[in-house]
C-alpha cells in the first residue's frame, strides 16, 4: 500500500505534514509506504524525525508548490512539477494508492475530477464534512462545496455515497440518512428537496429517516444529512466559525471543543475513481495523521470497488 | 395608533403575553391602544395587571385558537372566531394598525400574504430575523422560510427590504448588504447568486458590499445578509440550536447569551401591505414587548408607505 501526501500543501506547510505522517506511524500498525511529495532539501533533512520508520518513507522531490489563491486550473497545468500536479500524476498512472493534500481545495477539486475522474454512473462526486454530534459521534454532512446547484439525482447519489462511506470507512453499522430541509413532513422544502425525498424514501441502498431540519443537525437524528452544496457550505463554515468564536470567549467545554474542525483533517471526494482527500489548509498534525488513517481505510476496504458496485 | 396582539399564540399563552404588554407599557411613552385579542375572562381577570395603563388596553374577546400543529389555510377558514383570523380582519379593515401573534407561524404567513397582501411591485414577501454580531449589533438575516425557492430578483427585493427596515427600524445608518454566498468573490456560487450579484451591485436603492460566506454571518461584515429561504431557514434553525447547547452544557458567557433568539421577539412579514409581526412559540416576556416596540416603531415611522415609495 502507498499513500502520497503533498507535504507542502497548508499553512503549516511542511512541519504539520511531517508531524502527521510521524504521529500516524508511531501510532498505528502500516506495511505500507508513505509518499512524500514537496521540497527535497526540506523534507530529506527531517527524515531522522521517522526513526526506526524510515523505511516507510519515500520522497518524491518537486520544485513547484501550487499557492493557496491560485486559479486552480491555470496553475495544475502551469505548474508541471507541483506537489499535486505530480500527486495526481503518481495517482492517475497506479504508483500510489491515496492522495492527501491540505493545499488549495480548488486545485484538489480539479484534480480529482478531471484527473482522476468521476466513477462511472456518478453525475457530479460530493465533499462531505464531519458534524460533531451531542453524544460525541461524528455525522456526515454531504454536500459542502463542490456542487452549488444540484437537481434531485444528485442528491440521492450524495445519500449513498455518504452513506458507503459511513459504513465501510467510518464504521457506522447501518448508517442513517436524512434530507436537510425546512421543515420535518413529507413534501415540505424547495422544489429539489420535493423532487428529492421519494428518491431517499425509495431507494434501498439507504436507510432514509426522513426530513432533518437545521435543529437536528447537531442532535442523533442521522449519521449523513444530504443538501446541495450551496447549503451545506454555507452551513459548515458557520459552525467552524463558532470554534474561533469559542476560542476568542476563552470557552472551555469538551464538546465544544470538537468543533475544531481542523481536527479531523479531511473528507474524501466521493465518487471519483480513487481516494482522493482534500485537508483544511490550517490542518494540525492530529488532521494529517487521520487524513493518513482514512487513505488506508479507504484503500484496505477497497472503498473505491464498493461504489463502484453500487452504482 | 392601536396595535393588535394576539394573546393565545405561543407556548405560553395568555401569560406571556401579558406579560410583554406590561412591560411594554411600563417601560415606553405610549400614547395608543394596544388591543388584545383572545378569551375574554383569561383576559378580563388580569386587567389589574396594567394598573394605571388600563385605559391603554382594549379587550377583543375571541373564542378560538388555531393551534400549533393546524393546517394553516383550513384553520384561518374554519376559525372564524380565532384570535389569529380575527386580528387579520381587524387589521384588513382598517380598525388596527399592526398585528403581531406568536402563534402558528404558517397561519401568519398565509394570513399576511392573503388578508394583507403584498405591496404592488413585491414578488414575494419575506421574513427576516435577527443574528447577534461579535461586536453586540443585530444584524438582519432574510429570507429565512417564506421563500424556499427564489430567483435573483427575488433576492435584490430581499435587500431593499431588508435595507430598509435596517436603516428605518433598527435605525442603522446606510446598512451594508451582503450576499450570502459560497466564495467572496464576484461570479462564484449558484446560478441565483451567480445572477443576484450583479443586480444587487447595480441598485442604487442599497449599498452593496459584496459576498459573505457562512463564517462571515457572526462578523460585522454586513448589515443585512441575503439568501433564499432554503439556506436562510436552515441556517436560523442550525444557530438557534447552539443556545439550547450552551444551555445544556451550561455555560455562561455574555456574548453567547444572545443566541437566546426568542429574546428578540419576531421580524416582521416585510413587503405586505400593513405591520404583521410573527413571534416564535417560545416568546417570553422580553420578545412580547419588542414585537410591540418594533410594531410602533413601523406605525410612526410609517414603514409601509417607505417600502411602496421604493417599489
Amino acid at each position: 500500500m502507498n499513500i502520497a501526501l503533498d507535504m507542502m500543501g497548508g499553512d503549516f506547510a511542511p512541519e504539520m505534514a511531517l508531524k502527521g505522517v510521524k504521529k500516524f506511524l508511531d501510532e498505528h500498525e502500516f506495511d505500507g509506504t508513505i509518499t512524500m511529495l514537496g521540497d527535497n532539501r526540506q523534507l530529506s533533512d527531517n527524515l531522522h524525525l521517522f526513526q526506526n520508520n524510515q523505511n516507510k518513507i519515500k520522497i518524491i522531490p518537486t520544485t513547484q508548490v501550487i499557492e493557496m489563491n491560485e486559479h486552480p486550473t491555470r496553475a495544475l497545468k502551469e505548474k508541471t512539477d507541483s506537489s499535486i500536479t505530480v500527486g495526481f500524476h503518481l495517482l492517475a498512472q497506479g504508483n500510489t494508492d491515496a492522495f492527501i493534500s491540505a493545499g488549495n481545495t480548488g486545485a484538489m477539486m480539479v484534480g480529482a475530477m478531471y484527473t482522476i475522474k468521476s466513477i462511472e454512473g456518478i453525475i457530479r462526486p460530493a465533499i462531505g464534512a464531519y458534524i460533531p454530534q451531542e453524544d460525541g459521534k461524528l455525522s456526515l454532512l454531504i454536500d459542502v462545496g463542490l456542487n452549488a446547484d444540484c437537481r434531485a439525482e444528485n442528491l440521492l447519489q450524495f445519500a449513498i455515497l455518504g452513506s458507503l462511506f459511513s459504513k465501510y470507512i467510518l464504521r457506522i453499522n447501518e448508517p442513517r440518512v436524512a434530507l436537510l430541509n425546512v421543515g420535518e413532513e413529507e413534501g415540505k422544502g424547495n422544489l429539489i428537496s420535493q423532487a428529492a425525498y421519494p428518491l431517499l424514501k425509495e431507494n434501498d441502498k439507504i436507510h432514509f429517516v426522513g426530513n432533518a431540519e437545521g435543529r437536528d443537525l447537531l442532535k442523533d437524528k442521522a449519521d449523513v444529512y444530504v443538501c446541495e452544496g450551496f447549503t451545506g457550505n454555507v452551513l459548515l463554515k458557520f459552525a467552524e466559525s463558532f470554534y474561533d468564536l469559542f476560542q476568542k470567549r476563552k470557552i472551555k467545554d469538551a464538546y465544544l471543543e470538537k468543533f475544531n474542525f481542523e481536527m479531523y483533517g479531511g473528507v474524501p471526494v466521493l465518487g471519483v475513481n480513487k481516494p482522493v482527500i482534500i485537508g483544511h489548509g490550517i490542518s494540525g498534525e492530529a488532521a494529517f495523521c487521520n487524513m493518513i488513517e482514512i487513505a488506508r481505510r479507504m484503500i484496505e476496504k477497497n472503498f473505491t470497488e464498493t461504489v463502484k458496485n453500487a452504482f
